[in-house]
């Protein structure tokens, strides 16, 4: 089991309070988005909303996912003031989230 | 906001319960790669452990990622009776399951 790359996936899954607006919603989305501009070891970032059919989803709506080179890369990310900034916007608008960040590694079968 | 491609990223995270083997934990991680070579509509799979900082990941241990064409083919993916089978096996070593699918969609800011 090897890991394919030197990568850091950050996932975060966030179930926004529901009297949003969805102009609200894809404004932060869109400053969101915007950080990989402003904070250097942030690397990608794409997002979806759910759209599983298990009803396993815990709620959640929209799940975000970017990539860095580290774990020092993400600590960095995290500690960042427009990070933190960014943070106190978002989590205002969410009635709940989950992070939980991994290596991605491939399994060799053959 | 435009989808990057068409695709559908099936994430399953979970806990695993404390009293398993690395070597009992690898099995079942080895047999859920292997689904790839005999669900048509599964495209690609990869794994890892939680190696997040902020302690939000509500005690989730493993991320699994894998890749479908359509919200279709994960339909046909969850109903195939080989999934079936490895489904009931890997539930049986779990604590916790959470299930989200989304389209990967990404921000074009420009």
């Amino acid at each position: 089991m090897a890991e394919t790359k030197e990568a850091v996936k950050h996932v975060v899954l966030a179930k926004f309070k529901e009297d949003l607006t969805t102009e609200k919603v894809e404004e932060i989305i869109n400053g969101y988005a915007g950080l990989v501009s402003l904070i250097e070891p942030m690397k990608d970032f794409h997002w979806g909303t759910d759209v599983s059919i298990e009803n396993l989803h815990q709620g959640f709506t929209h799940v975000f996912v970017s990539t860095f080179e580290s774990t020092e890369g993400i600590a960095e990310y995290i500690s960042h003031p427009v990070h933190v900034e960014f943070a106190n916007k978002f989590l205002q608008l969410l009635d709940k989230i989950l992070v939980i960040d991994y290596k991605p590694t491939t399994v060799n079968l053959s």
